[in-house]
């Protein structure tokens, strides 16, 4: 049994992890901390937990993380930085679902997220957890950057076709909507169900900080630098990412092998039926990325739908996927349930 | 294993039943039946399902159902009634989805569902499949009319106070609300998205199909006839039943413990901590029924609020937690997953 | 041109009231204030005003108040009760939509408001504003107490009854269900978007701020104390309450004349035909409230429907019905817009 | 007054029209026309009209339409095209909101509609009813093709930017999404609530209806052919579309201007400041686009964001300006409503 540990459990990612958690037969959930909710069982918060999950959260400074195998970090940006040092010497292994880790280049880092960071030489050591690009260097890794729910998205639906160097690279497209819970459990007035139900909107056109990560996993992909503009949309549901992706063809190639091919074996990447469409809810609650691969009218434009659940896919699932993989548990323990439909 | 059959499977009770079968590991599905659906896989209609499921949609006259242990009914009202003799005569046990043999008066099910019962005398036999109150007779029966989604969530909400026989019995009320997947896959304009979503209604305040089915099995618990007034709303959510019962107290009781007490070996119904206020949500996609129990300003009204999911444990789920019973396996087998919040 | 203020135009009955008095052509809006956003033009608040709302948010202090010849206050309770004596003096009617003035027992309104009451003088004085039961009183009157959402849809929907005493007043049930609009536009964790929707809950079952709002009202009607048990919901939509009644019939009566008699000659309250099931979304943006009397199974329980749009017939257009009859106009002046459906 | 009459009022298009119509000051409805419905009250399928219009439904046959100034045609495909010929002879303006007459290339129509057009020589005559490009034609013409919901989003989006020629006209690429009314009132299982809500996809991306009338007004203004990929989505909301625009810039230009300048006297287009995210809620019910652009990071793809009520500005609301431009009323009659937010 894997000895796990949460840090900031009273988010979307944190309740999600405590689900998916609590019915992985190889996990053994230790703690759960949270300085403001110290002492509240977290079934109270969480209600769906309730006869599942009995722990209640823990104080911070009381927690036994350094007993854990792996801590996962379910805090706001800029919390993991500060303790990920002290567990790692302890031995405890961290993935940290937050962004401290994801951005190489420490500057671009701090623009983006304005702060100083508090242990640029970590950045270096710390592994991008996307399975399906880096699983190799996940399984040894003692510190895993999970990434965002948004390049989870754009990265496996443009990665077959940066590989394959098929598409320019100066010219892509990621115009991506998320539902609501991609902006969290803060108390904001842009996401109350009165602003964003029954509504639309595009957001952070001028920059979005999922920009430097997705362009520095698409960079690597294709080995060399590009240009991407990518375009963020408040979508009126939960759950959900759908990633419209756009690029132009350099080459003829059969896309539809193209992606079959690249994603053969991989446990939770399915490749769409040649004209599908698939929609958001088709991975409600698991830990599946679906794709389909268009060229409308045989003109030499792509265009690629990927959809995933932001909060499993793009979150929590993810981090589980990574536990797996480090603990050398087959991958998909703990995360076969199906999707939720309707 | 229990070798599973379905019948009529392209609604979302069918779906709903696919979605627990295809995890559940004492289970093995056999043959899924769809006459208009025929031989189009059913990850087609229903992409949660693909790689998962692999089955396809297979003629009714082709299909192996006598070869089953147990046939699910995920049909409209009148198709069982119609096959249960044969194949209960070949062995096979069989869960009828829909309301066929849930009312013992013949004559009262004709009038309420407009046509002739083809097998009155399996009606007699047939038993009520809420596992709170007929566990017992489940375990053994051949022929299992599982119980309607509002009548899950009332049932289960009154049941305290009427085997207790503490309240007034000629007053009952239960206000409910059920998301729109309740009224089935079926194309109405009434339940198209822009009819439903961002509105509210009440429907059938004149007489609705589940009162003689709720009046019925209240009577039962109660032992006596009685007054039930009974108002459905469609509320703009996919899934869940909210129902607010309101029964006038003839004597002074521990409403909490009496809740509490009647279901302290329930796997499946969790009564809230006294001033709770159960969401839909606690129970999206899991087999549960939340229940709290209020009595306001200490006046002589019962107030109980009762969730549940009603495709699950007001329809597939329930239909499985009977399997389990039917086929001695543990309760919960196949029924562990977490509801899906947010 | 009736010269309007507006204090406090932050929330959603401020822009109601915007949307609303924009368009009235009587109404000259002077000024509207907002301390947290003074400078700040009302259309960045409420894209929707743009290029019709040329105002921006004035500071309190600075604000022409005084010249008006009414005043809303769009506050939280507690504002209108220290301003009210002040604008009264210099000649300002004023509208609270706030519950300052609505119950008349000052202990009452302590207890439930949680604070001392600044002008008890005052509220003998006010008219509870609602037309269709004070109609010649807010005429003359120069402080109106606006009723709260809920409180218009009950006592609405049981004034025939109640006025008539056809039902026993010591059984009253109120089941109503809100649309999420109506908690405001504060920021706060339980109307995100990822919380409420797609999920149904109770609420305030215990007591909330409108009960004894709408037991005065009752109790006027009828002419004695009475006893209601209120149950509201939180239901995933933005606008409209459903109000679902119940009340013991103890005499015959034609029901459905009662109420078409009771409201022939009112402007916003339109009694549905016989078996009819109002939605909400029919009032959506509009002052009307639409009402069905049902008597199911003929036994001697009715079943009223009442709907409003709780920012309109609920609040703001309430409030310019109001201001209407207070200064001779229309009565239906700048209300005549019709619902938005779908 | 402008009599008019309304042939096929059963759809959201009819409703939409009806609730706009019922409140012109200038126009008098004489008759609406549905076969299916003949004789059923406009307000029993539409309850927001009830006490605003007393018309019922007619039998086509009977209705007087000759006697009217103008027809509007809110039926599907295909049925303008067969009683154009005779109502235009009796010296009747009609207005089509279906797509007959919108696609100058007969041959191109029939393909994508599937359909003999029945009149090709009306075609030729027949203005495309876009005021912002065609007002003077419109002004005179007795026969206006009422654009599409997409392509009104579209192409006032892409106008600035064509018309002044600083974007390859080889690259456009619209990435739009659609509220569901958009897919109109008929009986649907992928438009049902369960199905459409808390989902989001795209469809149609090898080829949509309305890609060919986008085209083709796309290379009128640029006065060349170009090549457009159009990606529709449909969006959990009832109204709206988002178009999210994206071309790439081929001279230095100071984008802000460009848009300020172009739409400077458009009563019904709103430039949104620089940096604005307009979204859809805020034109929910009105007439009017709003637009942003953007150009991210500096570089040369400009990023236009084009938000529309599908039923108003995307079909209804903008028949009736064309009614309005053609009669010589004032643009806006009847037309001032602010739209509803939240």
């Amino acid at each position: 049994m894997v000895k796990v540990g949460i840090v900031g459990g009273t988010g979307y990612t944190g309740v999600e992890l405590l689900r998916l958690l609590a019915r992985h037969p190889q996990a053994s959930l230790q703690t759960i901390t949270s300085r403001a909710e110290a002492g509240i069982p977290v079934s109270t918060l969480f209600p769906n937990l309730r006869g599942s999950v009995d722990l209640a959260f823990a104080d911070p400074k009381d927690a036994p993380l350094a007993q854990c195998d792996v801590v996962f970090f379910a805090t706001p940006n800029g919390v993991c930085m500060h303790q990920a040092r002290e567990l790692l010497a302890s031995g405890v292994r961290v993935v940290d679902l937050a962004a401290d880790f994801r951005i190489k280049d420490i500057a671009a880092w701090e623009t983006w997220y304005g702060m100083k960071h508090a242990c640029p030489e970590l950045v270096a050591e710390a592994v991008y957890g996307l399975p399906e690009v880096n699983r190799d260097a996940i399984r040894t890794s003692r510190l895993i950057a999970n990434p965002g729910c948004y390049p989870t998205a754009v990265q496996l639906g443009f990665l077959p076709l940066l590989q394959s160097a098929v598409v320019d690279t100066d010219s892509l497209i990621a115009d991506a909507k998320s539902g609501v819970s991609g902006a969290g459990r803060k108390a904001e007035v842009h996401t109350l169900f009165s602003e964003a139900s029954d509504n639309f909107k595009a957001y952070g056109v001028a920059g979005h900080r999922h920009l430097p990560e997705i362009s520095q996993g698409l960079s690597a992909m294709a080995g060399k630098d590009l240009a991407l503009t990518f375009v963020p949309h408040l979508t009126p549901m939960i759950r959900g990412i759908h990633a419209t992706l756009y690029a132009r063809l350099n080459k003829a190639v059969d896309l539809q092998s193209l992606y079959e091919q690249c994603y053969a074996s991989e446990p939770f990447v399915d490749v769409q039926p040649a004209g599908s469409h698939p929609d958001t809810r088709s991975v409600r609650g698991a830990n599946t990325c679906r794709i389909a691969v268009h060229q409308p009218q045989g003109r030499d434009v792509v265009v690629v739908l990927s959809v995933i659940d932001n909060l499993v896919k793009g979150a929590a699932g993810q981090a589980v996927q990574n536990m797996n993989i480090m603990f050398d548990l087959p991958e998909a323990t703990g995360l076969e349930s199906l999707a939720l439909l309707p």
